[in-house]
């Protein structure tokens, strides 16, 4: 079925954790499938009968299998749940068929989702187990749930100002304002910065949710194309002067689609353009919190004097959790909250005790840490593959969750993604990730969501036949 | 200290419940005072040991007492949690001063808060207990965190379908999108219906934080004179003519500032308007839960074809817990989730299934009914109150949380409320509910806020004085 390694630094229980939920998600395992008994897959794999019990129990908590009396241990029927979020993130053209989005989505179709923004299910779990529940049941006074200060509470926003000063951002409580993630940050931020007709400057390739939001201010959308090592800095400064831009909205580390993380030399010369043509620097942080050792943010050289920055749980705890938040200077957080109210009132206080529970009793920064590590060890693995089946690869490896590949000339990526589609394969091509929408040979993967097969198949047969 | 009744139909445990908590409320009981013991509070209100064990033990889950070893039961020191909501309420200039009230609401002064538009902290709890998340992390497969489908979770959705069905409003699971609140629902519409100059009606008295939250889309807001009946009909059929209305906000049931209840017949002519006229018309039923017996809505007589309907479960569960609703036809629903979408991507998950939770096992109901006979023990009550301080009141009783009093001529209602403000009392001048601010002579009063006997002593002062 799969081999364990006694060398890794992976717990065995979770090797053999991930390599059953590995089988199901690859189909190899199928709904309803019998899972080996305990003693035989213990003699399989060589490890320890308890080892194993440990894995099924957590294959349960998670509700991929369950265990039916004095039968043994089954494979639950999948429902579509992260599919909707998983559809939008991938959709071919977000803001205008949502309801076609709504039926793929309530359809019980088994997605494999490389082109998905998030995490798989199971990748997610352990920050968010029913006992962060009990727990919060058990140490907040009921009254917590009742207040909801329109700038979030006190000890989540403390929480968050921790988190800042580690990275070296200086900040306290007044510079932050909770948010229902960051999408919401982004639509707080384009009421309070823009204005219909504005010139605003995006990456290309870049977060393409974000370009539709900006639409709806009805702004201008310059593109400033976005290299391995930041924002190319000529076409930003000539961008600069030809449209006297409102803002620049850039994501340094991490950076979705590609995975790139800006210099710090690079980041150093878009401060001071923002200064000389004063335009606002929108700093998206989403995936720092996977970005390991020693990094050089926006925000940590600026200081929050011109940067806002931002930043969200919902990546790593659940994406349909919704808490993020922004940090920024305190006048700009007071019209910032300003905003928040006569949209949404409030965030909300069980949302925001959950979080703060979650960052409290460690379980965060333990997650965080897993994550990353199974990250790393999938990255190497899943771009080899891709490479096999003709995709190229520009840059080192890097971090975090996406791969930036290129299919050969002469493949047209629009029909790659529309056959599979039919294949029940969600692919995000890169035309996507551009404001002008051209086409591009370039796609993005989500390395969490590349390992099957079916999807390795698909690409080297179509890639093959393209060539 | 108080006097049980033993002819009421509320249980003895919950008259000394609530007895100790006004006198807590009205500052007879200060922070940090000692209760009487258990043997002597039972002699002196002449009822069973058992009753007071039982009705201490709920203000210590409730945080307003607490138990010290040995010593006895202690008043608790007061957080000035609820006051951020209570006064963005009350905000004197709702939208323009949100750092000052900010600095208000993080003093920890002690608010007497006739002026708010919230329930008290106690009057909350029992639909928010702990339990509720107890139960929620053991029914729940721990994924149903991890994803929310952008119109709204199903099983909410039908909950939610089941009770509009019982008022007689005809919807499916299809026709309701969910939101963070009916604040997130009045911005989602005002997206959806507003362009910039168009022409909104909306009722004067009104909801005020819904005016600002409409000037942000800088549309041109017409008044429309409510009376106890309804909309003027006359002057709603002249700004038809006159305007060409895109859209008309309106509260049928316990209309806030008034509480007052629209007529059948009047629904009936504001529909033909709007048919006649080609407007939209917003139904806002936020108070309808607690609404006794047979009422007409709106979308009950137009069965949601014209009428967008919204409610919320903030009000009742508690203000910080922000889930609320739209009903509409599948259309609009289509356009309105587009418009969540780009604004905030989706809701919370964990939010939706608590209030699904919630709803579920019975307490919501339950509470509910509970509110309502509060409110009606009270109403009365605090109207004879009020009239003894020199306020003047129309209409009959009435139902919900709202009384709408009347300041003799010749008194400053701007000076009063002033002078209140420095006395630690918030008190919502009628001016605030008007788009045009012109003073007023008439006050909202908040039943369930207005039962300090400072208060009452205050409003008699002032208006003898003033006379």
């Amino acid at each position: 079925m799969f081999e364990l390694s006694r060398e890794s630094t992976v717990p065995l229980v979770e090797q053999v954790t991930e390599g059953i939920t590995r089988l199901v998600h690859d189909g190899q395992l199928a709904t309803g499938a019998r899972l080996p008994s305990i003693r035989k897959l213990a003699r399989l794999v060589q490890a320890s009968p308890f080892t194993i019990v440990d894995a099924y129990d957590r294959l349960v908590a998670r509700g991929l299998i369950e265990a039916r009396a004095g039968r043994g241990f089954f494979v639950v029927a999948r429902r579509a749940s992260l599919t909707p979020l998983t559809a939008i993130e991938a959709l071919p053209d977000p803001g205008s068929d949502v309801m076609a989005l709504a039926r793929v989505c309530l359809s019980d179709q088994d997605l494999i989702a490389p082109g998905s923004g998030f995490l798989p299910e199971s990748w997610l779990l352990e920050a968010t187990l029913a006992s962060t529940l009990r727990r919060l049941s058990r140490s907040r006074r009921p009254q917590a749930w009742l207040c909801c200060p329109p700038q979030g509470i006190l000890e989540l926003r403390e929480q968050i100002v921790t988190r800042l000063v580690q990275r070296g951002i200086p900040a306290s409580p007044a510079h932050i304002v909770t948010t229902y993630g960051s999408s919401h940050a982004f639509d707080l931020l384009g009421r309070l910065l823009l204005s219909p007709g504005d010139a605003v400057l995006v990456e290309d390739p870049g977060y393409f949710v974000l370009f539709e939001q900006l639409r709806t201010h009805h702004v201008h959308l310059i593109s400033v194309p976005r290299r391995a090592e930041g924002p190319d800095l000529e076409a930003l400064e000539a961008a600069c002067r030809a449209h006297r831009p409102r803002a620049f909205f850039m994501q340094t580390l991490l950076h979705n689609p590609t995975g790139w993380n800006a210099e710090a030399s690079n980041c150093h010369r878009v401060l001071s353009l923002a200064e000389q043509y004063g335009f606002a620097v929108v700093e998206d942080d989403v995936y720092g919190d996977l970005h390991e050792g020693a990094a050089v943010r926006l925000a940590q050289i600026d200081g929050l004097k011109h940067v806002i920055y931002l930043g969200s749980y919902s990546k790593l705890i659940g994406p349909a959790l919704r808490v993020g938040y922004i940090a920024a200077d305190t006048d700009l957080i007071g019209r910032i909250i300003e905003r928040k109210v006569l949209s949404v009132l409030s965030g909300s206080a069980l949302l925001e005790c959950f979080v703060s529970e979650v960052l409290d009793s460690g379980r965060y920064n333990r997650h965080v840490q897993q994550v990353r590590m199974r990250l790393a060890r999938l990255r190497r693995e899943v771009r080899r593959s891709l490479e096999a089946t003709g995709l190229e690869f520009e840059s080192a490896v890097g971090e975090g969750i996406f791969l930036w590949g290129r299919a050969p000339e002469g493949v047209s990526v629009d029909d790659l993604a529309r056959r599979a589609r039919t294949q029940s394969i969600l692919l995000a091509k890169g035309s996507l990730f551009s404001p002008s929408r051209d086409p591009s040979q370039w796609l993005r993967f989500n390395v969490a969501h590349s390992t099957s097969p079916t999807l390795l198949q698909f690409l080297a047969q179509s890639l093959r036949q393209a060539a």
